[in-house]
C-alpha cells in the first residue's frame, strides 16, 4: 500500500528548515511512502535540490502562497484560503494524500480540519490525542489542547473516541476510561467533571472513575479524558520537568572529575535512559474524531528528529487503517448501544 | 525564639504511624522546637512512649476525638467540632502554636483555616502555594488545589499573594508573575485567563504575561498563577512523571550484569540526582493568605521523611516571621497602590 503524506512545511516555530529535512529523513527510511511538501515554492525548492534522485521521485512540491501564523486568531485564518495548512488538509480531503502533518497553530488546525475532513456522527469537535508512555506501556490522553472550553458532553465524546482508538490499535476490546480530576473521591472536582462523570457512568464505556495527575504516567487507565486546557498544561509541565531532570542529571555527572569518570562509565545506561525519556520521541498527536483522513499535530517547537517522529506516526496510522477501524468500531458500538437501550 | 507546631496527627493516608515518627524526627533535629500532637490519645500515646526523655519534654499530646476523612464533604466536616484538624488550627488561633501542619483533606483544611485564622483584607480565600524547584532556583506556584472553581479576581489575588511571598522570603522586591495558559499569544486561553490577564496587567504587580506548562520548571517567572484544578493536575502529573522516570532509570541500570556494574560505579552520582529529584523533599505547601498563623498542607500520601519536610517548612516559615512580613508588605503595597491611584 502506497502511503502519501501531505506536509504543512510552513508551520511550527522553525518552518521549512525543520520540516523539509524531516520529510527527507522520513522518506529515506520508508521506501513505500511519498510526501507532498506544501508551502512557498521558493522556500522549499532550495532545501530539496540536493536530495538523492531516489527520494526526489517520491517527493512533490505543492505551492501554497500563504502561511497561518502561530498567534493568528481564527477569523483571519479563515480568510487565508491558500495557506499551507489548509492546502495540506484539502489534499487529504481530495484523496491525494491519506494524512496531513502540521506543526502549526493548533486552534487553526483543529478548526480547518473539522471543516475540511468532518467529524464522525455524534462527535462535535476533533480532540488532540496522544499515546503517552506509562510505567505499564501507554495511555491515550485527550484532549491535549484542541478544545480549551469543554462541556460535559465533549468530555464524554473524548471518552468514546479514546475507547475507539485504544480498541482499534491495541486489540483491547474494553479499554478503561479515567476522568482526570483533583481527587478520586466522588465529591472532588468542579461542575464540569461531576456532570461528565455522570454521562460516562451511564454509558456503555468501561468507565473507571476519577483519576489524578499521577495516574497518567502510572498507567492506571487505558484512556485519560480531560478538557484541553488542563491536558495541555499537564503535558507541557511534564515536558518542562523532563528537561529540568535531564539538566540536573547532566550537572551531577559534570560536578567533578570523579563524577565525570563515573558518568562516562555509565554512559550506555544513561544514553538508553535518555533515549527512552526523550520527549522528541513522543512527538505527533492525532486529531481524533475526523472521518475524512488522518491529521497529526506536531509540537510547534519540534526539531528535525521530533518532526520526523510525527511523520512516522502519520504513516503508521494510515498503514494501520486507523480511520476505517474507528469507523467500523463506531458502527458496532452504536449497534450495541441500540441493543442496550 | 521558641517555635511550637500543632500537628494534625490523624490526617493523611497513613495517619499517626507516619505523622508521629515524623514529628519525633523533626524534634530531634530542631532542639528549639516543640510539637503538639493532636488526635486520638489512645492512638498517639503508644507511638511516643519509647521516645527519648529530651524529646518527650518538648512534645505534648492534645486529645481530639474526631477525624476528618479524606473524602468527607464540607457539610459533614463542619459538624465535627472536635476533629484533629480543627483542634490543631484552633491551637494556632489561640496562640498556643504558631503553625499547624496537616496531611488531611485539602478542601476541609482550606475551609476550616479560613474560618479559624481569617484571610488578609482583599483576599477572599487562602491558596495552596509551593516553591517548586526550577532550573534557575525555584518558583512560587499557586493555587495548587485549594480552589477548584476560580474567578478572575481570585487569580489576581493569587498574583498578589505570590508576589508578597516571593518578596518576603527572597528579598526580591519586584518578582515577576506569570499566568499559566495553553499558549503565550494574547488570543490563547479561555474566558477566565483572558479576564485575569486584564486585571494583572492593570495592577502594579510585575506582570510578565502568559506562560505555558514548561515555563514552570524553566523558572521563567518568580510566581506562577493558575486555578486550583489546573495547578493540582499539573503538580500531580509531574509527580507521576518523576516516579516513572525513576523506574525507567532503575530498569536500565538493572537490565544486565554490565549495566548493573556501570550503574554501581555511577551510584554516588545517581544517588545525588535521586536526592535532588526526590518529590518527598518538596513536601509541604503553605496556605497563603491567612493572617492568623502559618498552615502547611502535606501531601496526603506523604511518608515519614516527606511529612518531616513539611514540619521543617512550617518551622522555617515561623522562624522567618512569614505572616508578619507578608502583613508589612501588604501595607506597603496598599499604600503605594493608593499613591498610584
Amino acid at each position: 500500500m502506497k502511503i502519501t503524506i501531505a506536509v504543512d512545511c510552513m508551520g511550527g516555530d522553525h518552518g521549512p528548515v525543520v520540516t523539509v529535512p524531516a520529510a527527507l529523513a522520513f522518506l529515506k527510511k520508508h521506501p513505500d511512502a511519498e510526501a507532498i511538501l506544501v508551502g512557498r515554492e521558493e522556500a522549499l525548492v532550495p532545501l530539496v535540490k540536493d536530495a538523492h534522485a531516489g527520494l526526489k521521485s517520491r517527493l512533490h512540491i505543492h505551492n501554497a502562497t500563504q502561511v497561518v501564523e502561530m498567534d493568528e486568531p481564527p477569523t483571519s485564518v479563515r480568510a487565508k484560503r491558500d495557506s499551507s495548512m489548509r492546502v495540506a488538509l484539502l489534499l487529504v480531503k481530495d484523496g491525494k494524500a491519506q494524512a496531513a502533518v502540521s506543526a502549526g497553530n493548533t486552534g487553526a488546525l483543529v478548526m480547518i480540519s473539522r471543516f475540511a475532513l468532518k467529524t464522525f456522527p455524534g462527535i462535535d469537535r476533533p480532540a488532540i490525542c496522544f499515546a503517552l508512555p506509562t510505567i505499564k506501556g501507554h495511555t491515550y490522553a485527550l484532549d491535549l489542547g484542541g478544545n480549551v472550553d469543554c462541556t460535559p458532553e465533549h468530555l464524554f465524546q473524548f471518552g468514546v473516541m479514546g475507547t475507539l482508538l485504544a480498541s482499534a490499535l491495541d486489540h483491547n476490546e474494553r479499554p478503561t476510561v479515567g476522568l482526570l480530576n483533583v481527587g478520586t473521591e466522588e465529591i472532588k472536582g468542579n461542575e464540569l467533571t461531576r456532570r461528565a462523570a455522570e454521562l460516562l457512568r451511564a454509558s456503555n464505556l468501561n468507565y473507571y472513575g476519577y483519576i489524578e495527575g499521577d495516574d497518567i504516567f502510572k498507567g492506571t487507565t487505558d484512556v485519560v479524558v480531560c478538557d484541553g486546557f488542563v491536558g495541555n498544561v499537564a503535558l507541557k509541565t511534564s515536558e518542562g520537568l523532563g528537561k529540568m531532570l535531564a539538566t540536573f542529571l547532566r550537572q551531577e555527572v559534570r560536578s567533578g572529575p570523579l563524577s565525570m569518570l563515573m558518568g562516562l562509565l555509565a554512559l550506555p545506561v544513561l544514553r538508553r535512559f535518555k533515549h527512552r525519556a526523550n520527549p522528541g520521541r513522543y512527538n505527533g498527536a492525532v486529531l481524533l474524531g475526523l472521518r475524512g483522513g488522518v491529521v497529526l499535530k506536531s509540537h510547534g517547537s519540534a526539531d528535525t528528529y521530533a518532526f520526523e517522529q510525527a511523520l512516522i506516526r502519520a504513516a503508521d496510522a494510515v498503514g494501520n487503517n486507523l480511520i476505517q477501524r474507528i469507523r467500523d468500531r463506531m458502527e458496532t458500538m452504536m449497534a450495541s448501544n441500540g441493543e442496550n437501550a
